[in-house]
């Protein structure tokens, strides 16, 4: 590789940072289905989510304001990490041999090692201003209790985290993240709550799931007095904040010179992917030719192989009802690596967009995601997250079509994290113990 | 924390990305001591070196020559996390209530973690070059391993890694990064050598350290054809390739409008220190004014504690005599986590520069660097490597100073690593197991 091709990367600077989010609501093709009451099953009330959510969160669910302004307090800690850098994979594409450009947004960069900061910290922020002293939470993977143990630090709020057992014992060191950063951290299923007593009777050796902690944290927030819950994804809020990743990828798209064909990201609840995919999407509502699609593991496949319903966003049926792709509140996931992948339903924006055609969806066993996870590390440098890693393969096999059609597409991906703490799975894999 | 203050970092354009190296070897106040032939104890010639390194490198470590040219296939695999952020550390200073204003240059952002692909990627590139097939090399905390894999992986280059067993123990993620980058790891002492067999011969539960896993490489490159030996620190050539750190934010603190007053580094064998030291350190040598503060683990204190003398860089004997402070090539360190602060030598160049009277050298025990290493993950965010933690403890200590005497010093440190890998360590610290 000689010094003639580059920019490698596109990095703005602190004065071109994001002011405001952008709020897909309004220009949705059709409206979105409103969240139900667990119990009445009418339409949920601001008063109804008032025990989870400060008022402003809950304002932003259902606001109709297209962009909305990053306060100043956000933006000082977003300078921790961002405007996170735009690659080019010049290494991949030639390791590939493809005609294809391919670029990555590289969320890896937050001191959490993921994109969740990015709701994180308003999260905190909206909290702290409407004086909730502590929050309690649920984390799969671990890096939405990374990010929000970090957010919380900032913000002086107490936090308790309930992370699903399976990723609490393959990754003691994202514990120990959590820790550092000054939260509490369970195992869930957990004997904290009654939600976590009742699943450990009937089943002492669940592993758990997103599902289930998702209920005790929920459970935790409205025992406790000046307590409120944090969700890390499928809200309309959480992917909101996240379009601060694809507004980013905009601008330094134009300062490559290109626009994205394909827009790749891969999904667990969909927040990582809205937050690339919706202010590209913008245009594709406005009349612009771009593809997207969403990718999940074939072991958790809510968008190719869920319905589109109302279900509960929970286990224990006390979270609002939504409209979206699911498998069943009750759907326990085998214990694959992405952990970040194990939930069983997604983001209601993302579902609707799915379902109304302007979106794809793939699912692909973790084997092959591994080896797409190898090569990038061998030609990129960086090791992914095994949940981004769904990601590359998918831009991998982009790539390649580009290789036989001999067509020079733009692909771009969301990197949503490093996998340095996801090491014990690319030890499995290089020990040949990963199955599908 | 408002808006008002800022900006938080500066990040340069690729197209402000470094061209040369600094050296600064023409500029020392006294000749450099050369190193001498283990058996002969006369100096090395170029043909003494030649079975261990590439001549380009040999050259480069004697060089008269001010600035040395970065080649472009050495820019380009830069150009993956170069040039690196220079962050000034607003909420460390306000928890410090000190008027001094605290800078960090972050080489964690690199796929290795650390500031060690600044010398892994020319040294693999000129290997290359001249036609080696392979490396042996020696590492500590794991840090050095990943990243000569990396650079052996990007310039197509066989690579076998000597693992000091202590860390090879407590660091299993390192092993499988190495691993994932295409290398080899053995633990050592290991069988694969007959420095190894001695030491196993003796004490079968050796910790390991540098100075014997160094011996072992050695004699596998030398031992196998086609085969070079690199080293990660403590040579001329390898602190000059760290010189694009200090170079860099030489440029940043300008965009930032400040100049440092201290400049504060870690020193295992010195090489991130001279890094981010000796661009400041030509402007001292021309009059001036600029104190250095080489930081040292307590368990390893070879610049407060050692000799200045020729010493053997390796236990076996086996490698070059080098002027140096020194504890002796048998001293072993006990086990602290720290583990890239456990060589019993430094580099000459700074050794010289300590001996000189233009560095002071101070040492810590672990327990207050972690709670250094605490309190600036819970300010800045970033969780810092146990290494690059100790930098920051005297960064705490000189800003605790300033609001003694009100001073408003510009303290700048090298945040040489990310402490990600190093999680177990903070698991012990939280669950109060570290002793000094």
């Amino acid at each position: 590789m000689s010094g003639k091709v580059g920019p490698f990367k596109v990095v703005l600077p602190e004065s071109e940072m994001q002011t405001s989010w952008y709020n897909i609501i309004p220009d949705l093709p059709v409206p979105l289905p409103p969240p139900l009451h667990p119990v009445t099953r009418e339409p949920c009330t601001p008063e109804d989510l008032a025990p989870l959510f400060p008022m402003e969160l809950i304002k932003q669910e259902v606001s109709q304001e297209r962009y909305i302004e990053i306060p100043e307090e956000v933006q000082d800690v977003y300078r921790l990490y961002r405007p996170s850098p735009l690659h080019r994979a010049y290494r991949l594409e030639k390791e590939l041999d493809t005609p294809a450009k391919i670029f990555y947004k590289d969320e890896s960069v937050s001191p959490a090692g993921s994109h969740k900061p990015n709701t994180a910290i308003p999260q905190a922020y909206y909290n702290k201003k409407e004086g909730v002293t502590g929050i309690a939470t649920e984390t799969g993977a671990g890096q939405w209790g990374c990010a929000l143990a970090l957010a919380c630090k900032f913000f002086g709020i107490d936090l308790h985290v309930f992370m699903v057992k399976v990723s609490f014992e393959q990754k003691p060191y994202r514990r120990t993240m959590i820790e550092t950063w000054g939260a509490q951290v369970f195992a869930s299923p957990s004997d904290m709550t009654n939600a976590g007593r009742a699943v450990l009777e009937q089943d002492p050796d669940s592993p758990g799931s997103l599902g289930m902690a998702i209920s005790e944290a929920v459970e935790y927030a409205v025992t406790h007095e000046n307590h409120k819950y944090a969700l890390g994804s499928v809200l309309n809020h959480v992917c909101m904040h996240q379009t601060v990743v694809g507004l980013e990828a905009k601008a330094q798209m134009e300062k490559f010179g290109e626009y994205p064909d394909v827009v790749i990201g891969c999904v667990g609840g969909g927040s990582n992917f809205s937050g690339i995919a919706f202010p590209f999407m913008k245009d594709k509502l406005e009349g612009r030719d771009v593809r997207f699609i969403a990718v999940e593991a074939t072991s958790c496949p809510t968008l190719t192989g869920g319905k589109y319903e109302y279900d509960y966003g929970d286990q224990a049926q006390t979270a609002p009802i939504v409209m979206m792709y699911t498998l069943g509140c009750n759907f326990v996931p085998s214990p694959i690596h992405a952990g970040g992948l194990r939930y069983h339903g997604d983001a209601p924006i993302l579902s609707l967009l799915v379902h109304e055609g302007y979106m794809d969806a793939v699912a692909y066993p973790q084997v092959p995601v591994f080896e797409a996870a190898m090569m990038f590390s061998r030609t990129e440098g960086m090791i992914p997250a095994p949940e981004s890693a769904h990601a590359i393969k998918c831009a991998i096999d982009e790539a390649l079509k580009c290789r036989e059609s001999g067509e020079s597409k733009n692909i771009l991906f969301n990197l949503s994290g490093h996998g340095l703490l996801d090491m014990y799975g690319y030890g499995e894999y290089l020990a040949g113990n990963l199955r599908d």
